[in-house]
């Protein structure tokens, strides 16, 4: 398929364009007898949801998604599910003056090259607007994870900036507009983005997502391992331009005998690996930390090109995050459980009548 | 598919174990009229191969491809095309002790608990050594590519434990066993590496791959991204942990005044974003880095436990590299080369009869 | 993916349930440039619409189809298309009787085995209701065949219970409610189907379509043949038991050296192929014929079992097509079009850059 | 892909010409633990071999398959399993004849125009040589089905040009040459054979497999339905030209009265649905037919064109099938049970948890 659709046996397929009528889609594949509502999904929805605080674009978004199909009596059947959010609030005019420029960093050139025409409007489908549907199919695997096996899955903000986080306690990450998990940087992210805003700038930020109580299996070896799928579903998040699974790029500098993950009756010693090995879940925290880069839609004068090759100065007005990492909490959460659901439904398929995902070895100790 | 098959429209599937009858792939799509030989394919595969210098393992594996089917009277016919490596020189031996016991670092107990068994024997379907039948197929990808599109694909060692590279000369790369670049971090990745097998440890590596001459269109927008195919094709690469597309995790402390890529009807100024804007690739040239953990497989003893989850010593005995990163250069230039391929494949045939894939704005200025 | 997505490079994903809110579905894959309205896919729906004659259920059904996104200024994006039709005019309360019984012929049964529970509303996702997003697909399709490649697809009715057509006028099938394309045998069939409708049974069929003006090439050898696609399409149809490609069963008592399709510099001699030969389209037209059951959904009484097994007597009461065959002609060319649709994308992306569609045999002699 | 895979978790990719080195494949998403060696696969490919009576080609083909990956001490471990078959006894000068010209009916055509050069010798990968490996990966899905839920897969030949049977005693099927289940047409069919090669012309056949003890709820709906995908995999087999389920064209003449499957506690009183309601299996035996065409490599001259377009008188000298469908059976036989397999495996991963696929309701009354 030309790329709209994520997933083999629990597959997501989106539609829909920032200023089109309305953004969609259609979960394919949830085991049948889940009580599911739309306001379990609305939880998500109003996480990502801009213009919740003074850190995020001024755009309301109702954001308010409508299951279709699927479910029945609470409980979904089996068969496809549709989702559907009506476009609302939209202000065409403020993207008439780049219908003929390239924004800088920005998908317009290269969807009018690919297509030969694109719908310029707000960025229409490579705008960050299409992820709402990610963040509501997410909603459906979380609760089925969570149900069926326990799983938990947590997103927070590890850094903005330069402003590094020195500790995580979930319970924290929701009651503040950044989900920061460490409540003494707080006052540090209002000055920074206070200042940012002031600028007309933007900047980048780095998003961490922790699964808890994994099973031990999920992942299929070579190429669709499990750290291959969840690299792929969080690069394809608009912005991320890096992604590590446990120590990540650390590891470059690691010796073997410092990495190794060493085993003991009690469970493993540490997690350097991210809850990965060999492609496959070993039911230690599945670890995924993601690079987000600043919005180029700033204030700040800037050179591109338009449509003719001619030279063009743009600023971008409209109304944009300053930090599009923020929001990105949700959707990290929402693609990581998209992915573990695909892999539970598939190693059931392949080897339910010979394995159990209950680990010999307890997690870490 | 369970896994082993890795692209849409340019497949590769393989199989094979380290220490079975022989490895082996099927190249599907490839299309008709491209001329190619075993001895095309047998370059990057002596690339990867072991044996090859003192910082590798001692093994030495023949790696002798065979094309069984696919090519006639010298070229491709556009049906499948069947690929076959002979194992040879195992000794199955050095891996008896591991049978009953799991490596830490290793894919042994996760294999163990998804599968209810496994093939121990040189870590079975799990080993590198699958990737040669990668790296065959690659040089499929690579060779029409640069014939069809004259697109070259580079890679080379950017890191390995502290020490990193300052320049980048590609024509030096395939001069020294290190596929390092900057001729002068040779003696220093000498004596580091001496040191090092004399420990009995290994060391992580930092890999990048650059492709030029890139056309402008290649990626799917939302999940087949050709950002998010390069993120699955180098995490699903053994021993990976990390992968960036153009400046990766440093956009996190970038602001967007200094991160997008300014644009003149001369070229882009810089090229921050890798070569790729929403999933697409910009014309630019694409530059993927990636981080590879050291082995496991090392001699320094270590805790662990066997398949009964009582505590047991190990120590790795059998032939290893001491740094897995440095044999993984050809491993990603296949890697990004098939994904390329698959892109490319796609784009033809949904776009072909409207847009051109030669860039509007040249390469950066 | 769980069976609701059809296609490869042009793919058309379904969701919906006959008494659900709505019915919907999304085209992706679709190339750019492509001027689409509603108005050109309610042609189809339109034809495809029950309540249009005494010959079909009394059930209005609006099926009015809104594209919700992929179209920019009236032409195709290159994204992906959101189709939607809200439903309207059901009667649930007719179907309250059926809640606990199967009723023989349905997929009741199966679906409460399947599943564990049901949306037992009109059928639930199982009714025909939802081929009418397979229909406005397939007019998307359709348009790009027509005006890219001069491709025209025929359906019509063939055969009705003990009625088949003697002779075939394409310009007549669309002028009846048979969709007879001979006009010889509309009293016929007025007679046939009164006294059907009298009996309060139901009646089998046999539909037809051509593709003319065919490229050749179309069609991946071995599985994914152009063939093996049609007939997995076909049959994928509601009520649908058997398919033919060319003369089909007839073959069985042909020799060779009647059977062959002998060739001429002017042409092919015959068309017994039906237009495919080794799985690819030769350029002639494309034959395909399938066989639809007669509705079970009859006022006859019949034996059946609820939920717990017991016996029960079921009568059909509800609105329904005593020959489900008739609606299901624009539903078969839709489906052929959207087989034929893939296939050019998937041959251009293989082997756009070497080969031509254009056949050097010209077509029938 | 490019059409060489089938099935979406337990899939089979195969490779290889008629004349090349050798033909294979890979079989992806076998469970593991299941017993399986070559000589489990070899019964059948010692069915399909040609040679072995006076009725099919005088090739001797060895057709000795081996298991190369995917099997440890005769078990299979959940990985790929890669399975090959050495080409011997080609006769290329055979066929150094029809290297410039069309064989009517053949895919010498369709070949050269879709990829602008083909491999002659013997069809290449358009030659049923392919399928060899089609019936290996069918043996893996044979052993497991039987196995793990007792199901039984009994194909046969049900007609022979003008000679149809008229009854079905399994135990006999393999006692002769023609996979005749009914002993009393046997010298018929001798007799008819002798005429036809005597004549130098060939015949179409009727082939039929029935699958026993099925299991509910296989096949998913909408798109892939078990009928959908059975018609795809038996019109994929070559010189298929049609497909039933259950009364196939017969269902034309029927009424709903008539056709219906009644249902009492005791079970269905007929089975004229073929074993599947609403493309999943209902727990009646699953009963499929296909019609293959008489090959076209016969000795009767016939007309054609070369590659230039000049006419040309064909007679397909070569070792040829007078009767192609006798020897489809235990390829009919094989795709039906990798057919099964896959859906198998499906229902598993989205169901498993909350159904179970013992039927509530008893097999045929």
């Amino acid at each position: 398929m030309a790329g709209n659709t994520f997933g083999k046996l629990f597959t997501v397929t989106t539609f829909g364009e920032s200023h089109g009528i309305a953004i969609g889609g259609i979960v394919d594949g949830c085991p049948p007898n889940l009580e599911i509502s739309e306001a379990d999904l609305q939880i998500d929805l109003d996480r990502r949801k801009p213009g919740t605080s003074r850190y995020t674009t001024a755009r309301r978004e109702g954001d308010e998604v409508q299951i279709l199909s699927g479910v029945f009596e609470g409980k979904t059947t089996g068969t496809s599910i549709g989702l559907l959010i009506n476009n609302t609030n939209q202000r065409s005019q403020d993207y008439s003056k780049i219908k003929d420029t390239f924004r800088p960093g920005h998908a317009d050139y290269t969807y009018q090259q690919k297509y030969g025409l694109r719908d310029y409007r707000g960025g229409g489908r490579s705008s960050a607007r299409e992820t709402a549907i990610r963040v509501a199919a997410g909603g459906i695997a979380k609760k089925y994870l969570k149900q069926v096996h326990g799983i938990e899955i947590h997103g927070y903000l590890s850094q903005l900036g330069p402003i590094k986080i020195d500790s995580i306690d979930h319970s924290v990450t929701n009651t503040n507009a950044f989900f920061c998990p460490d409540e003494t940087k707080l006052d540090a992210l209002d000055a920074y983005m206070r200042d940012l805003i002031k600028a007309g700038d933007s900047i980048g930020a780095k998003v961490s997502v922790v699964a808890k109580n994994m099973p031990v299996g999920l992942g299929e070896p070579i190429f669709d391992r499990l750290d291959a799928d969840l690299a792929s579903a969080m690069m394809g998040i608009n912005a991320v331009k890096g992604v590590e699974i446990g120590d990540g790029f650390a590891v470059v500098e690691q010796k073997g005998s410092e990495h190794r993950d060493e085993i003991t009756p009690q469970g493993f010693k540490t997690n350097r690996a991210g809850g990965i090995l060999g492609g496959i879940s070993s039911g230690q925290d599945v670890v995924v930390h993601l690079a987000l880069k600043p919005t180029s839609s700033i204030s700040v004068p800037g050179d591109s090109v338009d449509i003719h090759g001619q030279a063009a100065e743009i600023i971008t007005k409209g109304r944009h995050d300053p930090c599009v990492g923020i929001r990105a909490v949700p959707i990290a959460e929402a693609m990581t459980a998209i992915v573990l659901m695909d892999h539970l439904l598939r190693h059931r398929g392949q080897n339910a009548d010979v394995t159990s995902i209950t680990p010999i070895i307890p997690g870490q100790a």
